[in-house]
């Protein structure tokens, strides 16, 4: 038998050609799949979301909610679907969820919004790509750059273009709106078309790439966690003692300490999150809702801030620097993906910042019930020993 | 009607309480849901994997391959079962795997394998913390904490134990292997129950947190790129310059060239992945085979090496410090999840590094594969401008 | 006798007044120091410089060169003062200059030019802290910030102001041209006014501090090296073949080799500078030259590049992204420090870009010689066994 | 005029020729020099420490003090002596110093001692990098190396040996206890001469370097923040609010918030030390006591930690992870230097510890005066508008 995946150019996104395929794959290793062919909709609709398409994997999904939103976009209660095959996950946000509506809610708010594509030029010596970078940053080298880069896209807006310099290299951050798509393909196209163009224009670029570990898709990186790629968007709350004391079994004051030792613990082992576990709730929200879930790689950064207020309540809040997501486009339209989305009222186009406070609120509630398991391990028992203030 | 999501104690893992809960979300949002209900397995083995229980999200597989690869564990031919909504995902990696078997396959590697929790003791100055450490690290010492931690675990074995000290906190990061589990359960039990017994040993102990952003679950960090987590396993290949330039239409020079000139990127960046882009593998796999998702944070970490060998060939290899996969437990026995781990030849016990050694060599096809796209862009045009020899 | 280091409000910046701290510490002691009173300048040149004068240190000065730059301000050979106490520093950078000088020289630019100070700004929430950065993009705030910053100096000019929010806070940083000073100082005085005159302005500012970690003065970041902080110069040279086999004892290869292992080693330690040893020969100028020598801690960071040419050379270059300079002001006017600036033609207003040319083309020099001891470790003898193009 | 830098293979190291190169290189500028050549000591001493001498710098240098230590090696009151050019550093210090004795002196507590070199092995692929690191691993292999690296000298132990492995690379880190020496020299013979003895006896080592950024000598890393390289050594006072409010016109308060605020800037601009400005304090000292300056570059890392206690003090803390310090060799035997380590009771063996406290307990001061300085800003205004729980 051939060790080729069969494929029918003419038809192959059919229920027919999965099951060839499942049945290929069955055959090389001496198991039938029985439940990878179950599914509810046409493959018909797949092309543009997956190639050698064989059948979905069925991930269980829970609700977590009400979650009491009050932000620029996202108003009132919501239910988030958690696909996920993990334990107590969906139990944890739902705790959090619940504290936090006995808060009051969350206050989102989106604070940049930009995806990236970033070439670098190869220059002959470091004065060429200065020069070259120069000349980039005229007003009428900008004005032609961003009129073909929005000539490919009837969305994509180019915003501007940071400049990394380095050696004989220039390494350029073209930061684009993308409306309510994720972007990244929206953004490639653009780029490449720009590049093209300076390529014909510029003699003195030896060279370009149109990657170079400067954007940086699915992969953390510093630079996303300072300037922003796709929505920076915090999520904050205030949290009376009584609520945490009564529905948490923690305090104020273990958990503002759990903070600050955190901070440091993080800061020598130079993690990306000071926080608790944001990529739990977003992995869980990207696989439900169509988004591209490799984005966790950098989705998962995030900047925790705990405060003990003037008033003893626990000001808590975070900061995803850079999310990815989409409403529009990817696969948020298949079957289950778009369901979840509407349930969320998130699916189509002038939905991405509402679902980007939905996502934030979540985390949010996530850090909350995650820290106070850690901080009230034993705050009861070292209660009466170290008293109210001390953790 | 109640904002409450649904529950029955009683029988909370069916169909009927599933369907129940969908009407909830559904009347809440003004969509009935139709998709989420299609699923083929009895939702009674649920538990421990998910709560609120409400349906499935079905997310597109494909299949690329086959992969040849010459591991330890892994040796022969496979098909990479990818879970993803991104189009060309699977024709990318499926066109590296092409190229890496008319290469001669993928060597396989696993360096080192530990799963760690790492706690936070407090004392009241950093000669408390500094004498505590002292304690820990006597024999004895190390003797009864492993057999307390082992007492909670028929698999888990408690290798060692790391200290970082700062200030007047101590950190602690145990090690430990989990079998053919990712374990993070099981060394929280484990390491839980020594830190209780510690507590009552050791007075000086003021309080102590369980975690501290040290381990770092869920997150990418540094400490995990330097000392491991989970498996760190390397993938490398040599490959041919008439592959590269037949199949792959770039060459040697061009993307050794590129790897250079992205290291410099990643450098500045401060990425955690100086390569290309293996979250698109790690995740698309880890749905498919219910590893847990979220942490592809840690996962996607990634040291990319590229080489013009004395032959002129091209040799790459990627080292992944932090993967974190399972064959046993957490969604691996679920119904398509199970079937995705079978035809990996994947399932169950003593398959855990074989599992690795696959997920790493496929992320190598997905570097090859990507990277040629990036540095190809433009070598037919400006290979006869710059020669072989210049990119 | 007290335990108060003598002053002489009146008098305090004079030969006795050295003495009588000399006898005040010696009695202390038990030894009565000798050598600190060896000093040929007048104190009373000092105020601004330093408080409780009590004499001076004596570190020993050592020229390398010829230094042969081809800069866009240093052209021409120079005799670089180095000021250490580490013996074969001289050495190893006078060998470096020398191959160097054998290769045509070194080619430097300085790419960008800026000083910050970072104030941070707390709000009640995260929507306050982005409306305000809204507020402070308007053309007429910047132009309003402008005029109040360079009300303080005849010097500097407020270049621009970049925005990084989290949580409640925004982080601004305020980048300055400061002439031929460092200008730590200038831009912290500048700064200050403008941040009262907001807090007048905006009763949404519950809060300002001067600093926040986002400048950052003293202290390595990524921050740093990616935006910027005082000159980003850049050094170049191509190297013979020749050249290295002859005057350096390694060739191109290891040479090349070295830099691809160095940067993988770097990518994991998570060094700040990819290359050998910048802050030997930053340091010593540092000290001989009268710089604020605290700033090794940013200064050292570098960006270094290796490259096999086409024609077999090695093209190296490194890019220090925050070298902290000034030849006005500070310590370059006293005695020894400002004639070694005399003897590199570098004293005064209009030479800073001179200087950091010149810092920049002995850290290559360094670079250079190190990375040849490191390289040619056991290249004779791996020579006739691994063939030329194997390091 | 010959450009070649006189020197004199029989009498380099003479007052005379100092002067010839110091005209030689006056000739060359057009400007004599007539404060290089005021130095007191005779040259002969330099052998060792410097090549071409030509004179010395001359730095002038302040006391602050005293400074209250309470350490394990270092007790008591001190005058620390500062060399630097920076007007105001000295009195900070000096104010920090005051406020830190009212509150009852400085405990120190060095928690690791080791310095490193760590040489990187080559192999054809992982599995011989991760076999000899298994073998390098082995009792009798250890046994031999430590042998062999002890033989190179009378002071140096080898401790322990790091293994970090990625792509077909074997980093290893060398960890020596060095005496009262820094030690840079004595690891680089003692790790030679096993690395020379490896290649013999392993075929499996394709090549080795002596250096691949793992060390990380003269430069900032996360791996030495996290493993220590030098001493690490923690500073801690504990601060009433009497002394911070009549001292240091700040309060508890501003002085926290300030410390959490500025952890959050940190944690984005990824700065390496969560501080002030140690750099300050240890340069200052590094300079005036004969230590290798340019260790700054790893010496500046700082792990800050600020709490308010449960009487409403300020508990306050750095630990220095990477301090580099030596009491004998270098350049701790000169004329100035010498007299600056005898005033602080530090100069010869069995000092290095109480001079690693010393420096530790003068980076404390100047943190606390610095960051009173920026808390204190507006505290006298803004304290009625938000009263004393608040900054």
């Amino acid at each position: 038998m051939s060790n080729k995946i069969p494929r029918d150019p003419q038809n192959d996104y059919t229920r027919e050609m999965a099951e060839v395929r499942q049945r290929f794959v069955g055959e090389k290793c001496g198991h039938t799949p029985h439940h990878l062919n179950h599914y509810s909709f046409d493959p018909a609709v797949l092309p543009g979301n997956i190639e050698h398409f064989s059948g979905v994997a069925q991930v269980p999904i829970g609700f977590a909610g009400p979650l009491l939103v009050n932000g620029e976009y996202a108003q009132g209660e919501f239910f988030v679907p958690l696909a996920t095959t993990e334990g107590t996950l969906v139990a944890s946000y739902n705790r959090g969820m619940k504290a936090l509506h006995a808060s009051g809610g969350i206050k989102t708010t989106i604070c940049s919004d930009a995806m990236q594509r970033a070439p670098v030029f190869i220059f002959k010596d470091a004065r060429d790509a200065r020069d070259f970078g120069n000349w980039i940053k005229q007003e009428d080298t900008l004005a032609k750059m961003r009129e073909l880069a929005e000539s490919t896209t009837s969305i994509g807006k180019l915003l501007n273009i940071e400049h990394y310099i380095a050696n004989k290299f220039l390494y350029l951050r073209f930061n684009y709106y993308t409306g309510d798509a994720a972007g990244q393909n929206m953004v490639g196209k653009a780029t490449f078309l720009v590049c093209e163009w300076i390529k014909q224009e510029r003699p003195e670029v030896l060279h370009y790439y149109l990657e170079s570990n400067f954007a940086t898709d699915k992969k953390g990186s510093q630079i996303n966690v300072i300037r922003t790629r796709g929505k920076r968007v915090t999520a904050e709350a205030t949290i009376p003692r009584a609520v945490l004391e009564n529905l948490m079994h923690t305090s104020v004051e273990p958990l503002h300490y759990h903070h600050q030792i955190a901070n440091i613990g993080g800061f020598i082992s130079h993690v990306n999150n000071n926080g608790a576990h944001s990529a739990n709730g977003i992995t869980a929200i990207f696989i439900a809702t169509g988004q591209d879930v490799a984005n966790v790689a950098e989705s998962s950064a995030g900047i925790l801030f705990a405060e003990k207020t003037p008033n003893d309540e626990l000001y808590l809040s975070i900061t995803i620097p850079s999310l990815i997501v989409g409403t529009y486009g990817g696969g948020t339209g298949l079957a289950t993906q778009r369901e979840c989305l509407e349930i969320l009222g998130c699916y189509g186009t002038g939905k991405v910042k509402k679902f980007a406070e939905i996502v934030a609120a979540t985390v949010l509630a996530g850090e909350l019930s995650l820290a106070s398991a850690i901080s009230g391990l034993d705050w009861v028992s070292s209660h009466d020993k170290y008293g109210r203030n001390r953790p």
